[in-house]
């Protein structure tokens, strides 16, 4: 039997998704407690892997068991064998065919700036701080180059395996709610930091040190070595991933927004 | 000189507010970086006392100094020798006369429930959470017996220390903000653990085993074993202490705390 997940966990605590020898990966935790739960060994496929200190609001996994258990237990069950800091919220059968990387059309990413004069003692590991005011509206608007199927090499970390730089972005939002900017990416997938990358020179453009066009221009380069630094991974959101609707995958999106105390 | 400051804190990661010999309390963290700064032993005197796990968006604080300073540095000096979880945001010289305590006039505080049927990963720590639907219009409507100057023993702590129960509340407001329930609410003073005694009363109201008419009751009784248990810590803030407008002393209240994950 398969069955897909929806996770939620903080990415401050870990060192990303992908189990590694040694330290301590999200992917490690959720199958120790869906192991524990089946009472056998379980592996699980996620949709997105995510670096060391990126959040996932609605990471998709799927895995395979032939324990026989109420729906149920594979929330509650196992979210009481799972640290705080990581939080199942949905569950679902799905096909044998289904997996929860190859199935998925598209990722969504969300990155939160948060800009002003001090930094956030509550916010910290939550959001990127940014002091210097940011003209949402050019990153926006510079941004929305982006979109089509293009070369991303310009964002494309030194180490990343993929086999070729293509990607599509299908959608690209920059906009301020409050003091907060967010930056909406939908991809069909991304390259290693590609969200990061993009984010770290849409900075450059926000702050007035670059042109609009200049991530045009990037892009045109093809040149990692152009483009501005990578921007810091805590304020980086897996926000979900999309699967074509006939399967029925809950998109159940935490509509994660600040919430505003004034 | 006597200064004052306003200041941001995580109290997840403290044992409240107030030194204490054998934990980490915000105020020996506070005074170590400013007598740093001022290069002489420095005290603060604070508006409102937190307990562990509280935590503070417009805490404030004076302090007296002998020490010449751009003010600037008792923001971003005194910043840079605290933990991220405690953030200075404001400086403003004052009158001898002003005390951070007994000239406020009145403290506001929020209670933040997350109201979803699992419990969030990144918001743990940062709001209490109830997985019943709450009614908030009938927490609102209960909420209001407590408006005016009245006894508040039925929501006082056993080990409160304050000489009587009286307090004045001059505003109370439940409202629902997607799965937030928010109950913010501003009195001249409070009670040791007033905010979380009457939280988990109203909580009561709201999933519907008491009625609306049952916190006028309670308060009525004078009587804290009759009221229900004190609310967790971690979804109270102390959003600001109001003083008189003539005083100048900033209410800007750090715009945002906690993310809302739908």
């Amino acid at each position: 039997m398969r069955i897909a997940l929806g996770i939620e966990y903080d990415g401050s605590a870990y060192c990303g998704w992908q189990h590694q020898d040694h330290c301590d990966a999200v992917q490690t935790h959720v199958e120790a407690a869906l192991s524990f739960v089946a009472d056998h060994p379980i592996e699980v496929v996620c949709a997105g892997r995510t670096d060391t200190g990126v959040h996932a609001l609605n990471q998709v996994v799927h895995f395979d068991t032939t324990a026989e258990r109420p729906l149920r237990a594979w929330v509650e069950g196992v979210n009481t064998r799972l640290p705080d800091a990581i939080r199942i919220h949905w569950v679902k059968p799905v096909a044998e065919d289904f997996d929860a990387r190859f199935s998925a059309v598209a990722r969504r990413y969300r990155y939160v700036i948060h800009n002003v004069p001090t930094r956030s003692a509550l916010l910290r590991q939550r959001v990127t701080w940014v002091r210097e005011p940011l003209d949402a509206a050019a990153m926006d608007k510079a941004a929305q180059a982006l979109v089509g199927e293009q070369d991303f090499s310009s964002f494309r970390a030194a180490g990343c395996q993929a086999r070729h730089p293509m990607r599509e972005v299908q959608r690209v939002h920059v906009h301020r709610q409050g003091n907060m900017v967010l930056v909406d990416i939908q991809a069909n997938a991304f390259l290693h930091h590609m969200v990061r990358n993009i984010v770290g020179s849409l900075l450059k453009v926000g702050q007035g040190e670059r042109p609009v066009e200049w991530i045009a221009e990037l892009l045109a380069a093809k040149d990692r070595t152009q483009a501005a630094e990578t921007a810091p991974a805590a304020g980086l959101y897996f926000v979900t991933a999309v699967y074509p609707p006939a399967l029925g995958i809950a998109e159940r999106e935490p509509d994660c927004v600040v919430w505003r105390c004034a």
